[in-house]
């Protein structure tokens, strides 16, 4: 009945198994849009800028006009208009002549490139330019920014104001998203309470903190609450929650014990396809998938759940949206030796010191409070014995 | 009437004049807290375990009877009891005892640690402990986590799953928090269209992107919409604005004559503290107070409007919600050589490339779609005379 995987093959396991859920789609408008994930690539139907476009204040030209001006030998052009903002520039800059612009306004056929006005003087209809400029230069040409055409967002994207700028700048206005996936939560153990706790008794943390990563990570959610370790009461959870929701997170039972029922009535419902992680913290958990969607039995412990959603179920939303797995955000050198970690990848919640380097939170599992303190995380690969001081790692967001 | 400043008098201005807004607090239920900022440290009630608290299965134990415990010479113990999840252990354990515990499990008065249960046997109530323990090994010590009347969340923290598990942990389901303030914004410019546009004219992009850094900000939104470059239209569009939001954003306007014209409209209405900061982009930028709130007055180019959200605006935001200023979130080599920046501070964004490099990415002024590439941005110091390829600089995020 133990499969213990390593977390390659746990990962591997999961983006297979879910690569054939769908979750579907949904359209959104554009000033709700913010953390949906993109569905579709959205292609660019139009050029941005749609028109060669000044930088400055100034005058459009022929740069060939301006080649060798200085401040003792301007160049003499003649000024022909000013190109009024939002209108069309529907005139010729023929050689030798000029238009005023302002910025963002639209260059006229002919123009190349813009003068600073700095760079001027206007006198009775002539220009002064008193600088050479390049072809192009004060220019951001058509199509520049975005070309038609082109994918201006990404399937799997998370819509951030970089992308709602493209959208915006494209006039799409309503954008195809993945529904967001919709996550039962479900807590077990004799001990765990939502009152004040007795003696022994501990209050529920992690239907609060699965709640909070899954809502963290785009999902809706379904809070089933705590249920006492019992056969009967898990199974009515797990029937329950597979009726509502995409996937179900079924944490606690961290014991070998209690492991085995919920892995019992997982197997029965569906397959069961790892039954323990080579990891610390989250050895104990369960991946299977029941009426073809995805159930996770996650450590009873807040941080060791809390991993476990990082790396696992995260991946199960990577995979069903689309999105690339999260890569570390930046390197560090460890500030201390870790010792070997006995053929299990161990990940290790980090604080950046003043110097950049990563110290290591030492915890025992169960504690929960080391999540506020720390930047991220480090991964510490299973085959290591150790790691000494001062070698470069990793390190993941948390 | 133009006054200048430095991107650091900027802040220190904004820090200043805004520390007197206000912006009211709320209660919020621990499911819908996330993303919402802690308007009080939160103090914890209780002890985080509230009790000493076994981190393994095993069996609690006097370390002491364990000490020189081996293989071959195991320490004999006498059971006397097994405790159960979420029961009180209310006996004692005398030297020479020890009881059955599983993980989470409460540890009666007398025992110190606990023995795996991997290294013991048990036969007729005798148990061989093959190990021996340390005082408080396997155990997480009552207050371990968080202790009672220490600061368990404290004011300005933005809540993510880490605080979510830290009040959950103490029972703490009603969280003091700031109202969201209402940001409105107003995008104004001639050539400014949410139609298709014609020749000459270009789609609203700041109202859309400014709208979106709110939201991800933690703000609530009025979105004003488009106006053109008319002093009785934007005196009216402020009026309106200052009557309903906490902050007022009008972006666009950044040739000379138009900002001094939205700069005018501000001083008639309250005070301008700065009218230009020596910043590339992000030049055009007002700073404003009227009605005892700000008015932000953006430059018209996206790429320009946005960084002046992220540093100035997010800084009211962080002064009125008593948040730390970000840092930057690691530091790289820049992987070219980078230019002089003529006197004022050059914001230029990167993209880290595999080798953990800092790429800048040179874009004219006005370019939106440079913002979904980069990974973050730099800072070039006023003073600096440029960066030569391979100094290291921070990366801040975007």
């Amino acid at each position: 009945m133990l499969k213990v995987v390593t977390v390659y093959e746990a990962i591997e396991i999961i983006k297979n198994k879910c690569s054939h859920c769908s979750i579907g789609t949904q359209s959104v408008g554009i000033f709700d849009s913010i953390g949906h994930i993109v569905c579709d690539d959205i292609i660019a139907r139009e050029d941005i800028p749609p028109f060669d476009r000044s930088t400055v204040d100034g005058y459009a030209v022929h740069s060939a006009d301006t080649f060798g001006a200085g401040e003792s030998i301007p160049a003499e052009l003649e000024c022909v208009s000013h190109i009024k903002m939002g209108q069309p520039a529907d005139f010729m800059i023929n050689k030798g002549f000029c238009a005023g612009i302002s910025t963002g306004g639209m260059l006229p056929e002919g123009a190349d490139s813009v003068v600073m006005i700095e760079n001027t003087d206007e006198e009775f209809g002539k220009c002064l330019v008193y600088y050479g400029v390049a072809p192009g230069e004060n220019v951001n040409k058509k199509g520049s920014d975005i070309k038609s055409g082109s994918i201006a967002v990404k399937k799997g994207t998370k819509i951030m104001p970089a992308a709602v700028g493209v959208l915006a700048a494209l006039g799409i206005y309503e954008i195809p998203v993945f529904k967001k996936p919709v996550v039962a939560i479900i807590s077990t153990g004799d001990e765990i309470v939502n009152t004040a706790p007795s003696s022994g008794q501990i209050r529920d943390i992690n239907t609060y903190l699965l709640d909070s990563c899954a809502k963290q990570a785009g999902c809706d959610t379904i809070v089933y609450g705590a249920v006492k370790d019992d056969r009967n009461l898990i199974e009515t959870a797990v029937d329950d929650c597979l009726s509502r929701a995409d996937a179900v997170l079924i944490s606690g039972g961290s014991s070998a014990g209690k492991m085995d029922m919920t892995c019992d009535i997982l197997d029965k419902k569906g397959e069961v396809y790892f039954h323990g992680i080579a990891l610390k913290p989250g050895k104990p958990t369960i991946f299977a998938m029941a009426d073809s969607k995805p159930v996770f039995g996650l450590p009873g412990h807040p941080l060791a759940a809390y991993f476990v959603f990082r790396l696992f179920v995260k991946e199960y939303l990577n995979t069903v949206m689309c999105m690339e797995t999260e890569s570390h955000f930046r390197t560090a050198r460890i500030a201390a030796n870790i010792p070997s970690n006995h053929g299990r990848e161990e990940l290790i919640c980090v604080k950046i010191d003043s110097e950049g380097n990563a110290a290591p939170l030492y915890t025992k599992s169960g504690i929960i409070s080391v999540l506020s303190e720390a930047d991220g995380f480090i991964r510490i690969p299973r085959e290591s014995e150790g790691l000494t001081s001062g070698t470069e790692v990793r390190v993941y967001r948390l």
